[in-house]
């Protein structure tokens, strides 16, 4: 069908890349023609979807969007092959170095490139919610506490760190508090507080599907866009 | 001192006029200059403010800003006045009918007006808030649950049914809880849920005195503003 | 070994039973000797589990304690046996008629059992809260809300209604408020307001193994147990 | 008449000791036969009540109980007083020395006596159930996190610590976290989470008259009672 999305997965073994195909499978309006794996895959054709190994990559057919949740070192090639096609960019590859930062801002020059560290819908939304209400509400004490599984390393969350500074450029002063305990998957909450009033932000995640999902979300509303690098907010709707 | 703003105070006697005097008192960039009682007040001047009965409002000093919480047989007086003196009109008197709705709203056409039943910064923030995420998060179930005193007749609260209002303008389709136990301000949650995870915004009210800090807030803003019908939110920065 | 419990799970095939062999297996301290089904199994031994049909019951080894997640036509044969083999009853099957409430009351005369709708932890533990709070706090307003899913039918929820009931043996007169959105697996908070302050208990569900967690705990707590009825929390610890 | 319960106010000058005035002054079953201040008071009799120096402490009528919210300096002779008149004390004078505690816990051999950081009803019945909860929720997380207001120093705040002494007692390993924001009265809540399940116990304070309205809740449970040192708690039905 014309108006089906061609998306390649790339990082496709990996843990998000396997929710990708997954939930991708369920959405008539996608289609995966291919899923991209660091090492050869076991089969040319899994479940449907046509396999095929990293250094193929320039081997893969005809797609509108790429989706990259791999390592640093997968990046690069990645990127090259979307600026060659003239397609979108989602990724979600973490550790970047700042050359290729650089890369990707160079690229939203010629393609829709959006970069992100959780692609939840809701996080997203209280991203921008937490800018607005900060503006409004200046001079009031910011607090972002944070509650994740027990085996989660680094505190704050990086989403806590991004909903501070979003909040920091609004004029608040955020502190953080984290707590760490049994297998929650993640919440956030950002409050305001105020002379005799109070204003709290909360986003729960109970199911980390909705990481991909936001993901696909995103790479529904990119394909097609103009040039340039977007944020999973301005992809909202 | 030029920088001022010189404040009428319509409703004087009322619950909310007596709060406002209180902290209006308490701000250097406030002065008082009359205060608007229904019925003649005892003393010429109390605690320094000039007292006027309704019946001498034409011979108030002059004022940048009237702040109206009488009753709807003082309005029409009370704007009247406003628009002889090309200045703005602050107002949280309920129960207009709809002819002094109109007056209200032609008067936009020559001065700055705002009316609003809850003038909590917060709770304008949150309205503004709601109906962002409304927006970007269409097909997630909305839910508004608010709780309040005992003492309180009416469920679900006008805020309520305003915030719900509004979400509802965005495209959700709110659902409605009220709670009325103990000495509760006033409370509330609104939740959008979608699949796996959930935003939760909530504001919580401690003191009552944040109604009348937030019309101080509003004079303060709307004052020097274009002639318009301004909401709360529009006042916040 | 001498020391690992002999559990028989009746009504296997059901999402509960499944969910009770899935976690009875990583469990060292349980032995599951026999899976009784409703229909014919598949296979004599699944996954190294020795399953047995209805209409074989009879015939199943020795063990200490029986699981029943059935329907009302399944409970009878397994309250039969479990009196003939003198050993414990962990049931959860919903929909017993009164001819069966009583026959497992006095069943306890001679084995013991425990029947619940709800075999969380948490739900255990917070019902033994509320009644102590209820009964601390006399006068203070009480209110139960809860959210689930929006497929789950009824409302209030049974274990709303168990809490509830339990308040108000305890002098409280709850209220009670149902949320249905998304797919929120279960939460309950129940709120006891005073004048000027507030006591908020709340139980999460994130994950429905819980149930078929809390049915094995109470399993392993009941074995070996004087003959009577239990409640889950007198399971504990 | 003979029902009502006659209450020494010792430290009546202080917000305590005013805030116990003025609520006596509103229950009917409360008759405020001395207020003891640490200067010579104003006036004998203050809006119906007799007022005494801390000097003249020898001279005051008969009483049933005296509420101590003084200083160190002033715990000594009041606890000699009513170990002299063999009446109850209710003390939350904070700063007490080592020898006083000594003596407090030597004076409960001969009347009965409660001391506490913290009378609310709401906190007693909380330390309770979350005692009862961290027995219960073996192996479960126990995060404990409180917010006062940005003019409180110590964090965490001392309710919390005995919350979590309570709770470590009990088998949990509680960690603390602290906000200070705006004009927050005080907010306590202990979380425990476990495997796909979490309760939360919260507390939240949004009027000071509570510590005042607990110390003579327990006045009148206390007075009456055997010899002994009792807690918030043993004083609640």
């Amino acid at each position: 069908m014309d108006d089906v999305l061609r998306i390649l997965i790339h990082g496709a073994s990996g843990r998000m890349g396997q929710a990708l195909l997954r939930l991708a499978a369920e959405n008539p309006a996608l289609g995966v023609v291919a899923a991209v794996t660091h090492r050869r895959p076991v089969a040319r054709v899994v479940q449907g979807v046509a396999h095929f190994a990293a250094s193929e990559l320039h081997g893969v057919p005809a797609f509108d969007v790429a989706i990259d949740f791999s390592l640093p070192a997968g990046f690069d090639p990645i990127l090259a092959l979307c600026l060659e096609r003239k397609v979108a960019l989602v990724s979600g590859t973490t550790g970047l170095s700042e050359a290729q930062r650089g890369a990707l801002q160079a690229a939203a020059d010629s393609i829709p490139v959006v970069w992100a560290s959780n692609f939840s819908l809701g996080v997203a939304v209280l991203a921008e919610l937490v800018e607005r209400a900060a503006a409004a509400l200046q001079g009031w004490d910011c607090d972002i506490v944070e509650a994740h599984h027990v085996h989660k390393q680094d505190a704050p969350s990086g989403t806590a760190l991004t909903l501070g500074q979003g909040a920091q450029a609004a004029g608040a002063a955020p502190r953080y508090a984290s707590l760490r305990a049994g297998d929650i998957v993640g919440e956030h909450l950002v409050q305001f507080t105020g002379p005799g009033e109070r204003l709290e932000l909360i986003h729960r995640a109970s199911n980390r599907d909705i990481f991909a999902r936001g993901a696909l979300h995103a790479a529904q509303r990119l394909a097609g866009k103009s040039p340039g690098l977007y944020r999973v907010r301005d992809l909202l709707d």
